[in-house]
């Protein structure tokens, strides 16, 4: 049968992509069919074992190190990360385009300068399509059919850590429309979850999460509007950061609504390790952004001590719907692991997450979602049921101009009251310094059921920065399901009832550290206080 | 004639304001009729000797030395501004209310107290009307007929000042909307310039700049979104900020269009020295604002030293409408005493002015004034001329949430270019630190003819900070017309065709000085730097 117009277009970015898979070297023998519930032990049995030694054991700043002291060549590391992607291509479907060539001219071109270029010299790193690349390679479809062979925009945060010295060698999958969190599209099909292929890796940043999660990259790049870095970083069991708006450059980014500014996305940072989240941030902040994106606050990567012990508030649950037991599980644990160090540990109590949720849908789509459905209208390609989802929420609107400035106004107001809620629990004693909570309601989905954006859209919307570290995996032994659960309501009862434990053998269960807004280096430090806790380095 | 139901309405705050009046103790002689052209000579006239002094020859820290060591009390110096306010109110036509009791009570009670409650301890400061009051005192009718009589909300810059001990004794008029550069309403009339009644005490924040241009306040807050602190400061002769926005709390203030964030404004002083503003920003600043108002810079008052000589550009003219002679000379005077002092003095070199208008123009009013001619439209008082104005310029217009959003872009790409143009500068040699500018094209507009906004304009589009300080006065002998001067275009024309130096006799001329988004302390670093170079403290 013909293929329809779209779905030729489609058809021509697979293509695509596969031409630039066609060019690995050595090529890899076929892969098992049916293809193991979990992709961690085909790294070991498909690539060398030097490529193996540098993709699985060292953080970035590990890999760094081992750069400036010649003991691998940016070649060597760059064709090494590059298999390594090529088979979580294969295994994971999370790669739009492999840079082969042009990540080994680069890393050849790094490895015969005498001096580094910058603190990133050599480094491989992976950027989200959506993203554009650096320089003048902007196409860019931001999984959108209608977009496919379109140019898209320098990037400045690209163009930085491309100044800084980094290779750029794989880009990544994105779900239609960048609003889910899930990682689907009509272009490439579902990303799938390196720890178990039943589960989502998450969205939108859902094929930086895989490549990580697969250790395909030690530092992918996404983006966070409603838990696109979060959601990702999490069920695939990596670090992950959303600072707050308005530190890293926006600009680069293809966007149905760009000039919207109801509720402002950020770039941010997927990453193997604490540390590699704190070099990105120090990296991309001495550029100054501010002299170039005019919109930025003027401040830069300033690394915080603590010295007073931490206080640290445990959200169990946000008021709405409980996770599932294995994050539960893991709350306690750092809970335990923070008490024994000596912090002071206290329950947090949300405030009106419900609310925030209708407040924010509603202003993620002021336009009743006309803007972000129009590219899948114009291609023809068919709507996914996560977008008519997220879409049909029940506050999102097509809203006048005035109704829209009314909703703002709900807004500015929300985020004033949680300023005093916070503020309110220093009135007996020290203030809480940061809010250990969920990521998600549980942990990764299973495929097509990650609706309940809440526990990351909750920090999007108070604009509050958020780090997503691993804490543990999923135990069937350990995290029983309670046959007894009474649901609060609803929504409650759609979460709890997806759960078996069985279905999430050798899922990664993180958790999410989240200070107040613009309070970015004191999350990154408190994270390191409860890592140190935990018994980490 | 009866009169309609809303001069009805109007009449009523005319009538609650001269009750307020009435209680002036001892009450004033008859005023000469006609009142003479300045106002200047009123105060030596009807105060006495000690009023004078306590309100003219001190500003706010030098008063505030005086109230720590007992060289006067807060009562006395209370009741001296207050007189000095209501005979403001009966030559200039500036006060909406006078809080004779409340404000004596206050400053008795202060002075009652062993300990000052906090670094503004039995100051009196005056406020615009349209900034509601402090604590519950909040009946606020922004200039508007139709709100006459109608509540406000707190308004925390108030509460913060009030909490640091100041003592609140007049609120000062505004124009209808609040978005004009002049100072009249169907409710009071024309507020005029305490230098030359025939000029304008400009606006939106006019009522304060007649108040503190006639020493009847030496602080007072006023609001700005298009020049509304900058061109009362200007016209009047003293010293006005407005700071980056989102440093200091925007709340309390009436507005039509909550929620609209296509152009923040920003409340501002307005007062009689460099360091009455450091003060204000300080005091408002300690209170660590952001904690309660969420949209706030996370920073506090951070005072800058500047070492390296200081690079000053002067801007001429803003590429489309030449000041009038006074202006030029005054920048001529003080680019003369910077280059005298050793700094680096260039000139600035405008980036597209007049599509900055268009743009700010527009998202001034993205509804096409829609929401701020409706309360004319419900109470039926006249649309005024410079009402009109505004809401017709020809980038006004209704438009669609979509082309809304694409303006917003536009915005975004103008601020990243001038930036952009901004660091282009230091290309050749160090970058410029301040961009000392005209505030207006000409020393206070004569009545009903303020229409050129985007010398001031200018800066909000842009956000970045920016200080008026007074330079010198109109002088017929020097500042002579051009009979042979060929205008740029029509708006040029117009503005040339305004000035005849015989009508700006006595008239204040003033500056401002200007830097980079977020650079708030260096603005005022460096204004002290210009004003030593000046030969002043």
């Amino acid at each position: 049968m013909a293929l329809k117009p779209w779905e030729e277009k489609a058809k021509s970015a697979r293509d695509y992509r596969d031409s630039t898979l066609s060019k690995v070297e050595p090529p890899f023998p076929p892969l098992p069919d049916p293809l193991p519930l979990s992709s961690q032990d085909l790294p070991k049995q498909y690539l060398t074992a030097r490529e193996y030694e540098l993709t699985q054991n060292y953080d970035a700043v590990e890999l760094l190190q081992m750069l400036r002291t010649k003991q691998v060549t940016s070649e060597e590391l760059t064709k090494a990360f590059l298999r390594r992607a090529a088979l979580a291509q294969y295994a994971l479907n999370c790669v739009t385009e492999l840079m082969w060539d042009e990540a080994i001219e680069r890393a050849k071109y790094l490895d015969s300068l005498p001096e580094p270029v910058g603190p990133l010299h050599g480094l491989p790193i992976s950027v989200k399509e959506h993203h554009s690349m650096f320089g003048e390679k902007t196409t860019n479809h931001a999984s959108y059919v209608a977009w496919i062979g379109t140019p898209g925009a320098t990037n400045p945060v690209n163009d930085y850590l491309y100044d800084a010295g980094c290779v750029y060698y794989a880009r990544t999958t994105g779900p239609q429309t960048l609003m889910a969190l899930e990682c689907d599209n009509n272009i490439y099909g579902k990303t799938v979850n390196p720890w178990n292929r039943n589960l989502t890796s998450g969205g939108s940043s859902g094929g930086e999460g895989a490549l990580v999660g697969f250790k395909g990259s030690v530092l992918g790049l996404g983006g966070d509007i409603g838990g696109s870095v979060r959601a990702p970083a999490s069920n695939n069991g990596v670090y992950g950061f959303k600072p707050t708006t308005k530190r890293i450059p926006g600009k680069g980014m293809k966007h149905v609504a760009a000039g919207k500014e109801s509720i402002h996305g950020t770039i941010g940072p997927l990453a193997q390790s604490r540390e590699t989240i704190n070099l990105f941030m120090k990296t991309i902040l001495d550029n100054e952004p501010w002299r170039h994106d005019a919109g930025l606050t003027v401040k830069p990567w300033t690394p915080e001590t603590i010295t007073a012990p931490l206080k640290v508030a445990i959200e169990w649950h946000d008021g709405v719907v409980k996770p599932h037991p294995p994050v539960i599980r893991a709350l306690q644990m750092v809970a335990d692991a923070c008490k024994a160090a000596g912090m002071d540990v206290v329950d947090w109590e949300p405030y009106k997450h419900d609310k925030a949720w209708d407040i924010v849908s509603g202003l993620y789509f002021p336009d009743g979602g006309e803007a972000i459905l129009a590219p899948i209208k114009e291609s023809g390609e068919p709507i996914m049921p996560l977008t008519k989802f997220i879409v049909e929420q029940p506050n999102v609107k097509n809203r006048t101009m005035h109704e829209y400035w009314d909703l703002c106004v709900e807004r500015d107001t929300y985020r004033d009251e949680y300023a005093a809620h916070w503020s309110s629990m220093a009135e007996s004693g020290k203030e809480v310094d940061v809010i250990i909570c969920p990521t998600t309601p549980g942990a990764a989905p299973l495929h097509d059921t990650a609706t309940y954006w809440p526990y990351t859209s909750q920090w999007n919307l108070l604009d509050y920065p958020a780090a997503v570290f691993p804490v543990t995996f999923v135990d069937p032994d350990k995290d029983k399901k309670d046959e007894n659960y009474v649901p609060m309501n609803d929504q409650d009862k759609y979460n709890y009832d997806l759960y078996d434990p069985q279905k999430w053998v050798g899922a990664p269960v993180s958790l999410t550290i989240v200070g107040r807004r613009q309070m970015d280096e004191k999350v990154m430090a408190a994270l390191e206080l409860v890592e140190k806790a935990m018994g980490r380095k």
